[in-house]
């Protein structure tokens, strides 16, 4: 896939000692590759690293120079252990303080203003030049800075803000996929398909092997921008995997 | 917790394609991350990258230098996708070959030697200088070289290779945790916790909102080295959650 290179490229940034400790799964870094699919954006890179500022720091100066975006999660909540917002500021060089439409927003989901209290007032400390990330889940907002885009950590929420991110975003060339699976030990067809792979540079094959209590099996994904060259390379990989046996089938993918 | 920068510490490289297209989501970086707990090595931090070689050798020799131990997965099957080994024996700039161990390995799982082609051969080409790790699912091994541990990316194979990884690790304080949960908002406690994390800053309390279907509410993870300690914080954030109305459980972490 050569001309890949030209499409934005993207960087999932998570924080949080919680997926450090195996305590959670990160779901978000999943849920954010999915969405750039389609906008023909490359996520290149994910990086997960702990409720540590200077390690923040580093990590989002490094992402933020090498890809066109970058999407954080996490650590923005009105606890004390949520330190990205003064990461990100930190890392950008600039102040924080309290927004005046961020804090508008958050003042208005509670009737009783005692509810809200300090600690949720630290929620509307923005960094100097960004714009904010709408949450319809809980009111309290993610922010914009430059290419980096600072989401929350709840998936629910992250998920949600992700629709007010997509009319931000550059498009590239979408990357389209087809799926053959058949029950073929991957060793078996790994000689052909490298033949495949060879003749079709243009597409990206990958091979994933599966091991299930009902048996095994392999899934070739077939990856490219043009379809007609796609759908060729699908139908060579069905033709090999039959020849090695299997009764092979396209997955949704 | 001061002194937890005293135990080994690791990162996970995590190699595929896969993940970073939103194929499939990566569950090995949190199998490593449950793994390491009970030794008391401190994952500080995971990175995915995709099958690029120069890609994976930056990453690798940025984290292998970094940190005490480094598990990557992913990569090391018979197709021609699979770039994990030559990949790590550039970054340690090592030659590669056949292992006479490795070869026999996967030879003893052929009946018919016809079936042990040149690709599946591939699988037993390990750097120089390393040691297996067995695979007692499939049999084509991993490898460890120096503070790097090359394991599978199918999950149950990699799980599997982790029981033979176990004695070769250096063990520090294994960190301790208990988790309090009530159906109180985050933003309600979050002032006095930040007390409670004040008095106690040998204890990590991190805080985790849920949002459900069914309610909302919160997780407060007091994290520590010391048991009496760890208990006598759950036990201020007990009392703090049932001051704020909620009727706090435990929960198995």
């Amino acid at each position: 896939m050569g001309r890949m290179s030209e499409n934005p490229t993207a960087a999932v940034l998570a924080i949080g000692n919680e997926i450090l400790s195996g305590r959670t799964q990160d779901t978000n870094s999943n849920t954010v590759a999915r969405f750039l699919g389609p906008f023909g954006i490359d996520l290149k890179e994910i990086r997960v690293v702990g409720d540590v500022e200077p390690t923040i720091i580093e990590a989002l100066n490094t992402l933020r120079a090498r890809y066109s975006y970058v999407f954080t999660t996490g650590g923005i909540g009105p606890t004390h252990d949520d330190i990205t917002a003064d990461a990100v500021a930190k890392a950008f060089g600039v102040g924080i303080d309290f927004h005046p439409e961020a804090l508008a927003l958050l003042a208005a989901r509670f009737a009783d203003p005692a509810d809200f209290n300090q600690m949720r007032r630290r929620m509307a400390r923005i960094p100097e030049g960004a714009s904010l990330i709408r949450n319809p889940v809980s009111a309290a907002p993610g922010f914009q800075i430059g290419n980096v885009f600072v989401l929350a950590g709840v998936p629910s929420i992250m998920r949600a803000m992700l629709d007010d991110i997509a009319p931000r975003l550059s498009r590239g060339r979408p990357v389209l996929s087809i799926t053959v699976a058949a029950q073929v030990a991957e060793g078996a067809i790994a000689g052909p398909l490298a033949v495949i792979q060879a003749r079709f540079p243009e597409v990206a094959i990958g091979s994933y092997p599966v091991y299930r209590s009902d048996g095994y099996g392999v899934q070739l994904v077939a990856r490219g921008f043009d379809l007609s060259q796609v759908e060729k390379v699908a139908a060579e990989l069905t033709a090999m995997l039959q020849a090695a046996g299997g009764k092979p089938e396209r997955l949704l993918s």
